[in-house]
């Protein structure tokens, strides 16, 4: 099996390439006055980093290696610096930089949630930090400890939790362990005819507890629901012994501890089972690709769709930015698609289209043949009556066996001197324009700030009754002899700020961590986040509980 | 306008009556053993209590009347009365015996919001206890203060703030001040063409402000959600400043705070306005009446509705004593009643159905009519496959009509020396038999203790993906020279441990108060009432805000 990469996304055998799509490098170019061939700075070897001794104390590690046995107890340099710190692009950059001030001493992977007891009885006892580890995918670097933190830092890898341990086939609830990652989630549940339906960008290397511990979504949430309506009963270990909510569909005991666990990121403890919500696959599923004149009415239509009684699993619809890059990424066409898309090309002017404003969305449908035969044609009069026009099944296939490639574009733009990141966040339905108004102005302010020739795209991710997620990227070339993450910092906080200032959310699914943390306030008031204190302080009085996240 | 009861539920000029139910005496006399038309127990006159002086400081006093004005300061010995406590069965034995060992020392009225911020401000610089006060229809004892509580009282009635104050209709979110009533703010929404459709039991007497404050659940949330769903943005008033939530469809900062002010019952904070989720009133609405052979049909049937890719507005099943029970409270019918009756009868005879065992339910359809069409055959054929039939929509808009008068029934029954009360749990569809069994035996168990001929029903009130709600209603006359309180205890006590032992929730939307604390770290853990505590600790550490509720 390929390793995870220490340096960048995913599996060290797989990136990301421009060569089999002809339109991309000459796009790459136009936009960001690059060369897609030229790479600049490509990720060191491993060899070359200069990796901290762990600083692990032996009776700690005694105590460890009693609580999990010796093989599961790693001092591993590549262990611990792969353990290090998520995928963010300051986290990326840093790794690529040898930048390691402070790793984990130790990784330890626990086989049962009797061992994470006992890891966590050790790491109070000894006055350590834990930090427990999904996937790794977190973006809002929530796996990295303090720098100047004294403490011995145990990182929990939670991988060989990874089971399925029991279908409810009358209650529709799976009890799942929380260390599978999506893919092998999934298939536990294929083969007994069940999905979760949970499909974050991240899914490929994303774990369960971690989808639960940072409150994620994924792009069939509009039918499956977030992570947090999905998640039901949870064991979590802490330092005063089991946190269990029972898997009720509703329940009227106080605050919700269960809401209090998803989003909680580690600082309430560890996530070592959860009950999920589960459905059965389903008979029939099919993603359509439509087409808008603009941005705007896409926009419109998506939300006559949230408004209708349409239940549909997938919305999606990409500005016209965003939409010339979906199409400078297709790969090289065969000649039926070419014609095909000389006649589509061919009808759209005859509609009136601008092909350098109009905007590409999909929209799944999944359920019973019925069901999605209904809700496509209901959906086709919305669409319609904005102005757009299905153009089938093709795109929206394409879009499905190529959606969990896009974070290897980061990696591809770092090695040609690049930066590219996305920030996302929410707002009801009649925000949407004035903050991709706000962000779009705040991004593009920041590139001429900069100096830069930046590229800046959008698409609504997921829509609900009363509001949507808006999701964006940004990406350029710093300016010669600026340094990368002072530039990405004048860009991200410009987006960042813009979300809070136009009165949207910090962030839709990609959780606050520390890259976030400074907005928190600004989003759920000062008594909010004093909430969030006085709620960690008081459940992990000696900050064992992966400190300094959040808030 | 008829004032609210201080000795029992409602409004002075309303109850309930046998009298136009012919049925109902003899009902009540064969299964109680008591003769409805003796009254044994009247409620006093308000003369004849004695009412604690109020023991509000004057300078407190003055700091009030400055914040509210003279006018909406009340020391009336009525009006502390009636904010004293709830509707529970204990509130209302107690209030009828006049026993008021601690009751408000002064219900202040604001008009504002920042009017709460200087009442909650004067509270605080007093060390006065605030006890926020919405409808007053608690049943869990969240409004009543500690006996021995030697700090001042102020009951926040926030009857003023009774207004919608936007609508966005784009969004469909209504920006609504909490202590609307039920009618009130649906009247509001109405004249716009929206509802919020949130019909808990109380809805006459309960306020937005109290169902966030207790995580309420309305009769028709299997359509609009829970109000926890509902809700989206809050402002709370806090000795430590305004608490915001921004009323955004989803967000992943962090634990959710606004789910923690969702069921807190005024120990966070005074909430002042709620950003709902609101929807255009429906085309076309209608409850449809079901007979099923058995409850255990019914409820295969609602968890076989749940499970399919119908959308429906309510979901109600009865058990057989509940069937019969419903029965009884016909009202005198006419000859064509009579006449279809005698051929529903015959017709349920010849189809094999015990009158004895057979199970009533309703099932809710509102949207187009094109919806509700579809929807009424899809639900027909599960009902016909667990050998239900269609009673047409007779006995659902009877239902529709006298679903907020039960609450009544409780003082009726006082009057005649009978204890009867509510208690209702939320589980996983598989475990819903073994619940119920289990309420049922503790139920039975607890009539035996006490030597008493007791009444015993339950319905399924609310339907979810994974599980539902079970509501059961108990009433009996206690055993000669026993405590009413003492002897409601034993039957009380034995089915909400029947709750937690059988793995459900100790309430699904009645919340937690005084009357379920006892239950709550069974329920929710150690550790997770830990957290609550830490949280309420954090909030508020000089314990200004309705303290020792909940934990």
């Amino acid at each position: 099996m390929a390793e995870m990469k220490w340096w960048g996304w995913g599996l060290e055998e797989i990136e990301f390439t421009h060569e089999d799509k002809p339109e991309l490098g000459p796009f790459i170019r136009r936009v960001l006055g690059i060369d897609a061939d030229r790479i600049v700075s490509p990720p060191p070897r491993f060899e070359e980093l200069t990796v901290p001794e762990s600083r692990l104390p032996d009776d700690l590690r005694a105590q460890l290696e009693r609580a999990v046995g010796p093989a599961h107890v790693s001092r591993d340099d590549r262990d611990r610096v792969v353990h290090a710190r998520g995928k963010s692009l300051r986290d990326i950059v840093r790794q690529r930089r040898g930048d390691l001030p402070r790793i984990p001493d130790v990784v330890v992977r626990p086989g049962a949630e009797d061992e994470v007891v006992a890891i966590v009885a050790a790491a109070v006892a000894h006055d350590a930090v834990m930090i427990p580890f999904g996937g790794g995918s977190s973006i809002s670097g929530s796996l990295e400890a303090a720098p100047d933190e004294a403490r011995p830092i145990v990182s929990v890898d939670l991988e060989r939790l990874d089971r399925v341990l029991d279908i409810d086939r009358v209650s529709g609830l799976a009890r799942v362990q929380t260390g599978v990652p999506g893919p092998r989630l999934e298939e536990q549940l294929a083969v007994q005819g069940y999905t979760l339906g949970h499909f974050p960008d991240s899914f490929t290397h994303s774990t369960l507890g971690g989808w639960i511990a940072t409150r994620s979504s994924g792009m069939q949430s509009d039918r499956y629901g977030d992570v947090a309506d999905q998640t039901k009963g949870l064991r979590v270990v802490t330092p005063s012994g089991m946190l269990v909510t029972r898997p009720v569909p509703a329940t009227s005991t106080g605050p919700s501890v269960r809401q209090m666990v998803l989003g909680s990121e580690g600082r309430l403890g560890i996530i070592t089972e959860a009950t999920m919500e589960v459905r059965p696959l389903a008979a029939r599923r099919v993603i359509l690709g439509y087409l808008f004149p603009t941005f705007a009415e896409g926009l419109m239509a998506m939300r006559d769709i949230a408004a209708s009684e349409c239940s549909v699993s997938v919305t999606r619809v990409s500005d016209a930015a965003e939409t010339r890059f979906s199409f400078a990424t297709r790969k090289d066409p065969t000649l039926v698609d070419k014609a095909q898309s000389r006649a589509l090309r061919a009808y759209l002017a005859r509609r009136g289209f601008d092909t350098e404003l109009m905007a590409l969305g999909f929209i799944g449908f999944e359920g019973s043949a019925d069901h999605v035969r209904r809700e496509r044609r209901a959906v086709g009069r919305i669409v319609k009556a904005h102005g757009g026009l299905c153009i089938g099944t093709g795109p929206g296939e394409l879009y499905d066996q190529k959606k969990f490639d896009t974070p290897y574009i980061r990696d591809f733009l770092l090695d040609r001197g690049v930066i590219g990141d996305v920030s996302e966040t929410a707002m009801p339905w009649s925000r949407l324009a004035p903050v991709y108004d706000a962000v779009s102005g705040a991004a593009h302010g920041a590139f001429d700030e900069l100096g830069v020739r930046g590229y800046f795209m959008c698409h609504l991710s997921h829509s609900y009754h009363a509001g949507a997620c808006l999701y964006f990227t940004f990406a350029f070339a710093p300016a010669p002899g600026a340094g990368i993450l002072e530039s990405y910092d004048v860009a991200k906080t410009a987006i960042q700020q813009s979300f809070v200032d136009a009165g949207a959310t910090l962030s839709h699914h990609h959780a606050v961590g520390t890259e976030h943390a400074a907005w928190l306030a600004q989003d759920i008031s000062e008594p909010g986040a004093a909430l969030l204190r006085a709620l960690f302080d008081g459940a992990d009085p000696g900050g064992h509980l992966n400190p300094g996240k959040i808030v």
